[in-house]
């Protein structure tokens, strides 16, 4: 910085930057500072370099050298700042550590972008690849798919939600005691003879009794299903895109759903089969397994677009999950354990480690049901670290996944706009 | 960027810019792509061309021409610099994504200045219909609806607000068993005329037997609501914007809960038209709706300025909500139908779907009464499950509405600096 | 913007900007719409206007001429612009709703800093009236407040935070049933005799009985007592600003507490007297409001300096918890008079209004106690909104005060290097 | 501001500033204010000084000589503009309050680079302290350490964690009545002589009975702690780095549960040696530290590197944690005694202080489990502050943590790419 190093007169963009040669020698490898006047853009009357870039950024790049290393303004894009040190020649490692976060928050936004167009673009595909030709199986799958494609399509996807909707009441409905009837006496003896295999106490027994579903409640729900499973073989049937179909998880589960649902009705209608064990085993599973179908009301996110913003906040958010899993999962077994040793003897609830890991995790996440509380003083103890590290531990990784939400919420809506700007990007 | 190409000079506000032919024509459509020394703006002389733009935007301006696509500064306002992007003919499309969220950004902010300004005004504009004429209707008005407009009126209004404090307190008090009174024998009798109507066990019998209310209380009640009433009816008569007070859900609310109060008073009254089964389901549902005089409480808000941010945040975030209900539906209805599945048998909670649905919805707000939890082990796994699901699926929409909120409470000071700077605002 | 206006040379602290006169007469009250030949700082020779201003922030200004409002970008400090628009006399009223936010929001750093000093000074005060003269009773008044003042003075304060903690801690086990003792057989008749004026029933009774403090504690606490009152006492009378701590609430609680214990341990010592019921009552209210002395804990924050942050956060976010108290009792009155009327019939428990008021509390905390729970389908229904509405409520005014504390508590370390910085401040 | 001054005029790295002399005199200890013609660096004949600094920020350095204060934008990274107040020689203390952050925050984030680099570099170390010199011993701690040696040193680490995952569920199902066997006569003869130095109830007795465990399961763990526990002894043995292993936490934990699991495996080896009550004691506290063992699972996070972020949050955030226990500690204290007061002679379940101070904090934390709650109206109001206060002030510190480790949590990805970068950083 002595006043005998000779000056260098940079043109950048048309501003004027005045240095001395020592200082462009900091970083020997740049560009800079192996400039000789024999280059092209070396101008011998007014005895400066023209470089047609942005001077506001040079400045910047400029000062790097005089402070020895890269400092940049928190508020310049990222991707623009790595093209000009490319350009210039200089090594991102020279980037200070106070800058990084300028240097490579925007990557994340890209990221964010990147999976939200992605998202866009994969829901959009199947319709896409219909604008070509117009066959009446591609007219059919547009008229079931895109309620925005016409009036009737908008009033079948409208009767789809609906039937739904009504399947869905109409099961759990059929599960209130008030609404069934009563078993006749010749299907009490039949359930008797079921039921002789298992030895089920008397308070079950009761409660299967009185569980004969209300038949027009059977009805309704049985005429749904035909409808709703007409509708799904259809669309899969008119899909131009079966694989991206076959991946998707919602339709994989609610698919499941509809053969168990058929199976266990097949073994219901056929009631004699019910005698072997196994039927009986096979019939249960199958009835559990038709829970699958409550997938079905994923449908319904048609009519709220921002809600596939939650699935990608999930698929983004990986890392965070396993983060989370892990350290409850830790947490619950270090508590879990602790508790079944400190209180097995007096605390009749805490029959097992299971079970003591099941209270850790109710009192890690707060719900706190007090089924199971501690009795000694040492299972008071255990029990308020327990309380205090959940609220802890669980704040850090579910506030990154809120905190991702939000960004690819904010997101979302510069991506609709820029989607309605460039029609072309699809 | 080779060097033979020639040379632009622009004149941008009193700054020079340099830049090469063949960078201004990467983007051909725009306006430095087309520039001819034939423009008005040429300067034979210097050989520039001018114009009368901001230097500092421009730098980015020019920039894009040699990065190929758009970046923009992070503290620049999105609104300035699409200004720019017309001017200079290029279109929004060219952006790219990582400075999407600098371009769009401040919209948000504009529309919760509408939203706060649309709020701020909406609540002035009945006052201020008043400024010009000053019938005694309209003075009436202002002296019943603005405090600040006389030290009377502030006593009126501070009077009102005692006399809902009072009213609400003492239809509180009158609910507490020991403040009440025995009925009489002949009443005792009237009552059983009409309770033989309904099959009533003992314990709720005598529970009706001690609930004759406090007459002082009864008697502080009416009249309250005498004057309330008077008053409220007083307002409308001459409230100037009688539309803008029908649309208002807290006085419709107030509105028919006075009417419901009155009928059920006057049923009460003529105790012996409660003879009829259908009359004493009339007086209870009559007695039920005055919970809607409840929002008069609301009115108290009067004082506490900033609360109505929480009336626009509401308003203000439907989508998030929409978000919150769809997820938390679908939630409980996948956690309670598995719970129903998992347990019928074992449980004697779990009645029925919708009692286990009651039961995930309190698990997955983390209230967890304990009044029904799971007894099996499938049940502990899917309780476990649904207490983290609802710790993370309740944390992402509302995390955005508590930052929604935090906005909007922040730029609320920023819209009462100026609109006491402007006042020819309203 | 045609080129015909005639052009008018702008030198700004060095940097030249060049505009058209119309372009100028956009804001016509403003400085530079009423620029002269005659002025001073017009050069002929140059034709120039010289203002020796910041040339970056008149790049916004003049902008603002071109834009016909004010923009300004995000990371320039507010109140640094405001003095720039003063000085060119143009009205803030003319800044774009977008930019509200940029021009404002340094306004909260700087009311964050001033309280944090503030406190800081506070704090500091009493210290510094001592630096002057140094007489006995000031040097006593370092000794026991400041522990940095010499080894003695922090051996003397570690001594008083081990007594409060001993006697905390002695306080409590004194309430442990197996280390008590049991009356003996004239105490039992004495205490029978003040009993017998209450009608308590047998538990109660055996519950009285069992209560006869540890001797050893009872010293023990006694003991402290009279150091801890000695040093009270002595503090006070040294204390140079009386005032200063006559307000502070800890100080007064625990002066209030001090002289309870003293007198609830007088009227134990003269165990006669309690014979009247009044001096009963006298002596439980005296006991009950030894309570008081637990705010000496807040002593041990000394040892905590970014404690006091708390304290004032809680004195910055007032209005925050006015909106919270508001908006939760709101709730709570609508939430619990709700279901007080939707099952005071079938639910024991909820025997008033008031009682299910707490219930809603305790719901909408998401605390849940459980023992209080609705039986009833609707009251099953308002339990629901209930507890989602506590969820969503709650978060608004605590996201308010989360990070409010967290720009206290990021500021806190700023304030104190600057504080280091400048040792003249104080 | 007078146009009278004479003005000096600045070259700074090619731009010029235009200001007065007078000016330039509002900071006289400034190298500004002390510019004379005869410095090496003014140019005789452009009459100006030149300085080879950025003359982006002089803009705000200069400015702050016409502001009588510094202002700094806030996207300037705050040790840049450090170096500049240096090299101009103004003091710190002249930066205004608004403009703190702006100078300080990027200290923060380099303190957060510098933590997770230790973290990194501590990690790596003992790795890197084998690449020069490779003894057998070396080879054989890279097989046993690094997973990503090679190929068996996967292998070999893939089984570890699997025999560590094996372990914990064998000790798990080992608890679990129904897996275990009953005891012989003759064993339960020896029991009853070691429990007949305990009063213990019948259904203690009957509980220790149902404990004997099985016999495959025990195998399982004893086969699995002898290897685990060669692989930790061989570990230890060939660690290059031995006392960096013995200051782990972890480590030191699992070393300690391996000792008291072979110590308690010893003592039941050789049943008659439990005659002795001391013995027993012994061996019931070996047997209860044998959690620490539990420590083992941190070792499976080696799969997913983030983990150890959650580590450094804790670590950076010792200061929060302090706030955290002391606010929860006082408050625990305050509710807890007053609950006690308040509630003592009406509530069986407060036995003591300590058991209402645990009830405090299961209802601050919101967790409620509902086995202690208040009966009387005092009790009510009491628990209701409480439950309210357990929102407010746990929000504080754990908001600060959560951020913390969002902050920490991106700052990993950047770090994780410089070291990429400059693979010559290890
Ligand atoms: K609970
Ligand atoms: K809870």
């Amino acid at each position: 910085m002595t006043a005998n190093g000779s000056r260098v007169r940079l043109n950048i963009g048309g501003t004027t930057f005045l240095t001395y040669d020592e200082t462009l020698a900091q970083f020997p490898e740049s560009k800079l500072a192996n400039l000789s006047r024999c280059m092209d853009n070396y101008d011998d009357y007014t005895r400066e370099y023209f470089f047609d870039r942005n001077p506001v950024l040079f400045g910047f790049i400029l000062d790097a050298y005089r402070k020895e290393e890269i400092h940049l303004p928190g508020d310049i894009c990222g991707p623009t700042f790595r093209k000009e040190l490319e350009f210039w020649e200089l090594s991102l490692s020279h980037v200070a550590p106070c800058c990084w976060e300028a240097l490579y928050k925007s990557d994340d936004d890209v990221k964010t972008v990147n999976k939200l167009m992605d998202n866009y673009k994969k829901n959009a595909s199947i319709r896409l690849t219909l604008d070509n030709h117009c066959s009446y199986r591609k007219r059919l799958w547009l008229f079931l798919d895109d309620p925005k494609s016409s009036y009737f399509a908008m009033a079948w996807v409208t009767f789809i939600s609906l039937l739904v909707i009504v399947s869905t009441v109409a099961e759990m409905l059929i599960t209130i005691p008030e609404l069934g009837e009563e078993y006749t006496k010749s299907e009490k003896q039949a359930i008797d003879l079921i039921l002789a295999e298992y030895n089920l106490d008397n308070r079950t027994t009761e409660r299967v009794y009185s569980m004969k579903p209300n038949p027009y409640l059977t009805l309704t729900i049985t005429c749904c299903h035909v409808i709703l499973t007409f509708e799904f073989i259809l669309t899969f049937i008119v899909c131009p895109t079966k694989k991206a179909y076959m991946f998707s998880v919602v339709r994989v589960a609610v698919f499941l759903g509809y053969i168990l649902f058929w199976a266990s009705f097949t073994i219901e209608s056929n009631f004699s089969t019910m005698r072997k064990k196994e039927m009986v085993l096979v019939y249960l599973l199958c009835k559990y397994g038709t829970i699958l179908k409550l997938a079905r009301l994923f449908y319904l996110s048609k009519h709220i677009p921002a809600l596939n913003i939650v699935g990608v906040t999930f698929s983004a958010s990986i890392s965070e999950f396993k983060i989370l899993v892990f350290l409850l999962g830790i947490l619950v077994c270090i508590f879990g354990y602790m508790m079944y040793a400190t209180e097995f003897l007096d605390n009749d609830a805490m029959t097992s480690t299971f079970v003591a890991m099941y209270w850790a995790l109710i009192t890690l996440t707060t719900v706190g049901y007090g089924d199971m509380v501690p009795y000694t003083v040492a299972g008071h103890v255990v029990t308020s670290v327990c309380a205090v590290c959940g609220v802890i531990v669980l704040a850090m990784p579910i506030g990154i996944i809120a905190s991702t939400f939000n960004k690819y919420y904010n997101f979302n809506s510069y991506v609709l706009t820029h989607v309605h700007l460039n029609s072309e990007v699809l």
